[in-house]
């Protein structure tokens, strides 16, 4: 099993990105590529000790994709960028997955137009897992299609149902359609014809899903058009950020509550881990022909680890190959 | 000043709409009408001593509509319900205001059809105000309108405009658009076509904000589409629940962990109060021809009082005129 992984994509790349590499080779003894710039690659490997044994294979390049850049650009302009060539490693076979914590629209577009879509497939999207008290939950799509039809989330239902049962290895995942209310006549055009869909479709279909109840993690799927879950998702980030901080202020206010939060500490802690995304790894992007998974961009080591150990498992257990038999 | 207030719509109806009519009459001389059953409604006030100063009228009905029923049988059906019973006493002239707790979507539509909207209104839209660290913002709309077309948006901005300089005393509100990235390309067709209008209209715009930042208070005012406003402000509730009850369960967790809360209480509570939608008041139905506001469903008496009260201030400053001299 080989993963190629873009050096140079992401806030904390190159540093963080080939830590987390080499963190995924220890623990799981994948055989890595690095796409990037060689010297630089090499001299942080040197001089923090970071043993590939042997299997490392880098890809050089000076170009970087920035998050500024046209994604199409990717395509042409960027083509041999380190997001670029990593594609490129994928798409010729000499890796089995992809990881990048590089520009999401430069994935998505490289995804669906250099790796290709799965046949059948109207568009690719992007799922993520999302921390709840009791476990977590898939949200999909996070961003990759702003303009939806309801065929399209009739599709990334089916595909998140694949992934769910591939990689998380859930039995029957309950998937729902996030809506502006439980009954089946809710919400706007999109979502009253893409329930019609859902509930037809050979998927465990729990129904529509507000989105008070969402973090609470009441189904293992939550199916949504990219505008809407691309709020979504920013949204549970900022608030939780604004109600920590708040916290945080509480705690740094005064002498005495210095001493309370200081007896909290351990437990404050693991409830911030809880929330931490850094935890749970990347998003795919479902759809098309081989594991394409895109790290979070402000990605650490062990975000990148994390998302290197989610691309194994998707691609031994064969989601691709899943998704295309499900669509038929 | 007189507000006729809907006793029997909201999850804690009678008592507590009652209660918070009393304290804005107590507290603000507001004259007040009761609509609902008037037996109850006269025996809660003769048990707890509410006093009135006889200037209590009440419109006597049996009938509720629920939030179970179609919020169009507010015109046929239910035209005699609590709330229908309201509505009338607005129309015919014998209010200045209307507050109601009861079916959002019957609001609406009493709203639109009967009281009827501003010449050159498209669709009525509903406001909230909501909480940050640093002060509040209105959202808007937070769901009546699900589908959208872009000229609606632009009119939701002047509303929002006239709303926050009449009744939040705002001189120049910064008006943001909700969207899934800053740039003037960015979202779907909806989000790209009212970019364009709102760029080009008479009000302080601010440019695309985005979902992650609005808890932020970064702006003054968020306008976003019916189906993504609901998402939005559903989520920020069911996210700070989330967190706040992980955080009560640290609290409780151990004798430690409880000495420490006991430290903490007040801080703690007062960020709770902040976070409290029932401290901010009710949602405007901005677009119609006469003062019509939703308080939250689950709205005790200090939320009716502060709704009342949103209502007084929206009348005095006659909000309905300047949305009217504004749209030409």
């Amino acid at each position: 099993m080989r993963v190629v992984v873009d050096a140079f994509g992401g806030d904390n790349a190159p540093f963080e990105i080939i830590k987390g590499a080499y963190l995924a080779h220890k623990d799981f003894k994948t055989e890595i590529t690095l796409s990037g710039d060689k010297e630089v690659i090499e001299k942080i490997i040197a001089e923090n000790n970071f043993c590939f044994d042997d299997s490392l294979l880098i890809v050089d390049t000076k170009d970087v994709i920035s998050m500024h850049d046209d994604p199409t650009s990717i395509l042409k302009a960027h083509i041999n960028s380190s997001m670029g060539l990593a594609f490129k490693e994928l798409i010729e076979e000499r890796a089995d997955a992809f990881v990048s914590a590089g520009s999401t629209g430069a994935i998505v577009v490289g995804g669906t137009l250099l790796v290709k879509r799965i046949k059948g497939i109207k568009r690719p999207a992007l799922g993520s897992m999302l921390p709840s008290p009791d476990g977590k939950y898939f949200l999909m799509d996070m961003g990759a299609n702003s303009d939806c039809r309801p065929e399209m989330l009739l599709q990334f239902a089916i595909m998140a149902d694949a992934y769910l049962k591939q990689v998380e290895g859930i039995e029957n995942p309950k998937i729902g359609l996030l809506n502006i209310g439980t009954e089946e006549t809710k919400g706007d055009q999109l979502h009253i014809e893409a329930y019609n869909l859902l509930k037809n479709a050979p998927i465990n279909f729990v129904g529509n899903v507000e989105s008070r109840e969402m973090p609470k993690g009441v189904c293992d799927a939550v199916i949504t058009d990219g505008f809407s879950g691309n709020i979504a998702l920013k949204l549970i980030e900022g608030t939780s950020m604004t109600l920590l901080k708040l916290i945080k202020n509480i705690f740094y206010k005064n002498i005495k509550n210095k001493l309370a939060a200081l007896m909290l500490k351990k437990d404050v802690y693991s409830l911030k881990s809880l929330m931490d995304s850094s935890e749970i790894g990347g998003a795919p992007l479902l759809g098309v022909k081989k594991p394409v998974i895109k790290a979070h961009g402000s990605s650490d080591a062990k975000a990148i680890k994390n998302a290197i150990k989610q691309a194994i498992t998707f691609t031994e257990n064969k989601v691709v190959d899943l998704i295309a038999e499900n669509l038929e």
